[in-house]
């Protein structure tokens, strides 16, 4: 097949990429509301995975381990997503349909899904629990905020059990066989949004980081946030420094904009001036920030115009 | 900005595509089940926009028009797929939950939905016409098949029907700004999957053919069916030469296993073997199909091991 | 088809959406580098379209245009994107290959390029001009900074020159019909990366910002930036209000780290702090930005940790 | 975090699943052309894992593994996708830059590649072997055909050897460091497409078995073919059912378009109608296909007709 002329270049045998603590894992789930769960089926790659990635656009072979941190960390900082889909994560995750919904709106996942039109669906729903109840926000217009005393708990909890009760009874009449024997995909539009679904879900890390970052933040809703969450804790065993520089660079990064920048720049220019002139003695200290290599720290003052000299 | 040295390139202005028959549909509905439509909103390029880019990869300039419907077969029938990419289609579709849920699993597609947790859903539902409703198919596991008489269809309906208001009526209390006043993104779980939704929904033609061919294939669930008919209707009217080669090449065409092809190639020799010997008179002419290329024909028979000579 | 019992929805009969600024640049090529061009072919949408899609959400109906500018903005600071997909955009663009290998990896565009299987490919080669030759960068690996001389230029020139030229020979000859006839993808072998070559490229308009992102950066290579650059002032044409927020709130927004945050409040409440003590007189004004939303301006002061109060 | 009420499901402990034969090939190189290679680097999930995806749809547990081939040839043959987007494999490919731009055409997969920018190309071209050598077709606007006697290859191979000499010589020459130093990412235009590269390619099975389908083909060219090939072998131990469902579902299935099927029917029913006629005994025995099951025998016979009753 080939024709080699030169020197051949060889190559030891590898062993696949494992995490232990991801290993122990596998097949066991975290539950996650009423009657969901998260499970990790399987995964592929780890944190050298990404270097590995990373590296072969330099050209160098696999340097120490211990510059692995700030490679990934220099990664995250500069947007550089390729490396992080060289890992793979596979969940099986039961949920109800309306999380379900907002799930599937993220494109770049593979997903298989139980089926309706196959099989009977049971009568698992989502109940929220007293905590997830709270009125209609008046300033953000998709969210929730206040709560409820226990009384109107009882009433809520109780109006939509009965919901789900009576719409699950009318589901098990239209599909019996000795009677109407309804044809599932057609009987299954009688059942409400908060029914259980189960599938299959594999998504490279880029793409699953991108989840965690809409999913796991204060504005998504709170049902699909407990699985987020739950994905949060998965993450942070797999690759705990691509968990740390996501939560420093992304989860809890603030982007200022063109106009808040340049206010910021002359705020701070000029408190600066004033506090230098009137003050007898020394102004507090520059501002500084540790464990970060210096091209970061010079590119921090530079962001902010290098307003102290 | 540029630095040419040699000849400059010289184009002439040009105007946008536009294919009359899709500007006489634009913002028009046509209406789909009980409560849905699909308008057509937008649409870039045409058959010629295909060709176009075709050529491109030729390097030659447009040929005569008289030729594009053969390269556009050609293109059909040997997959080159992405210049049908380069035409690109925008439609407001009002559709049920469980449509809607099957629909998204294209991933190739731009969606923006009403938003449940921002607005109060409407009380609309899919409530199945005596023909949409039939038993669970024996032999299809995810089908339908029969039919009922009028008073099962009436039961059938009427049940569903109740279904949808006590449903209701438990949502509207729930969201009563004047009582418990509950965040619309949880009340909206005790909503069924009949409710109807709406989206806007954009797609390249490349990925809304493969959606038709799904779509409105026989075995997809009746109710998405009657949404891709009504698309195919707009697609034959935007490209009728891709329609037709679709329909030739895809929902027509027949495919043969490396079994079945084996297996019809001896058939045919035997059978044309046997006919030529024991016959005193002429066989039947060779096969033979109208309006195909030349290099299509001699594709044909040799696909069939050119059994007859 | 359909089988409505209530009332039927009405709908307007609708233009399709329209950009005089585009309009009049079709098919008119903006010349790029040496040899290159960027050319409008067909575009879909407008801002209008993105609003449109971003309404159908909170469920209402197109609000006063005068909203229109806000909303866009809002979308863009919030990464609410997939209103931004429903825009697309298609150019004829002539490229080297070495900036088509950077640009190709933009995966979410479609692409019909000219093939050097079935044509000749010209001789144009991508010649650096003077200004666009640079040493190698020793603080960048993969940047050129500095500069050449006249001397210098004219060398390096003529030695690019020279390697194009005999390339071209041996291409030439090759492919020769009348000598040797070698097959045109085999030959196209000894062809350098700077020759051109042409595409078709069509992308949607959330896409195509994020590649502008990527592209017109100066972390970008200078000969893929150049077309970046022309393909800017195509948007601004197109959508001036959604530039001109991308610019605030992308371009030339700033992302602090989490740990930049805490000292960048820790140090604006200690500076505030020892201003206000040891000042005399007032301390400078407080941060202000005009031009944006109350909710924009409550969230700046809360991000910097409300230090004045 | 969770709140069950009702029983709370337990699952078993898992391990990963492996695949002996992938296992034993991990990081050792299959050399393909003149200096490339095809690593496998790691991979994720075998036929079980396929089969589980699939079967979650019908909701029933795993079943005996005796039945996994039936289904994973019905999933081929009826073109669900899905589960085949459960596995994935990761390679590390040494390739020419010509091989390259055809292979990054397929958007759906994962890629790393070696960086001209910040990294010294290494003086390695493709040099077609003499067997690669062809004439330009004359049939085949993209392809080759004949060959060349010794001489003439002899005279080919120089006059690119050469070629590409000199151009590695001026490239050599501009990033002299000790000399003009030029930037490595403008020094690169010289270089011809034969040039080797390297990357890290992450797929799925199924975007997998489409890139075999188009590039293990006769109308790929030779040289991409020639890595399409290795992977095909490699699949082939990774999931050998797949495989083989795969060869007899589309490799080496045929598709006939509308017209053909119908004048093959029609030729059918005459020949076979004009035979039982003329015949004064047993006509050939009906088509006949083994190990296929029953379902897919009476489609195959409704798919042509039913002409022999």
């Amino acid at each position: 097949m080939n024709d080699f002329e030169g020197e051949v270049p060889r190559f030891e045998a590898i062993e696949r990429p494992s995490v232990p603590a991801m290993d122990s894992r596998l097949g066991v789930p975290e539950y996650v509301l009423d009657h969901g769960f998260v499970r990790l089926i399987d995964y592929m790659g780890d944190e050298a995975a990404i270097v590995q990635a990373a590296r072969v656009s330099y050209g160098k072979g696999t340097e120490a381990v211990s510059k692995d941190r700030g490679l990934l960390r220099y990664l995250m900082r500069h947007w550089h997503t390729t490396p992080f889909e060289m890992c793979e994560i596979k969940l099986h995750v039961k949920l109800p349909v309306f999380v379900a919904r907002q799930w599937i709106r993220h494109r770049t996942a593979s997903v298989n899904e139980y089926s309706a039109r196959y099989s009977i669906m049971r009568s698992e729903f989502h109940l929220p629990s007293p905590d997830e109840l709270a009125q209609q926000s008046t300033t953000n217009k998709q969210g929730r905020e206040g709560g409820y005393d226990a009384d109107d708990c009882k009433v809520i909890r109780r109006g939509m059990a009965r919901a789900y009760d009576s719409a699950y009874t009318t589901y098990a009449d239209l599909i019996d066989e000795d009677d109407l024997n309804l044809a599932r995909e057609t009987a299954r539009e009688v059942l409400p949004m908060s029914i259980y679904t189960e599938w299959y879900w594999k998504v490279n890390a880029h793409n699953l980081l991108h989840f965690l970052r809409l999913r796991a933040d204060p504005h998504a809703q709170k049902e699909i946030r407990a699985y987020a969450d739950v994905i949060c804790r998965i993450v942070e065993e797999w690759m705990p420094n691509v968990w740390e520089a996501f939560v420093d660079y992304r989860m809890e990064a603030h982007t200022f904009s063109r106009q808040e920048m340049e206010s910021l720049r002359t705020y701070l220019r000029e408190l600066y001036e004033y506090a230098d002139e009137v003050g007898p003695v020394s102004i507090p200290p520059s501002l500084c920030i540790d464990g970060v290599s210096d091209r970061e720290r010079v590119a921090f003052h530079e962001a902010l115009g290098n307003f102290n000299g």
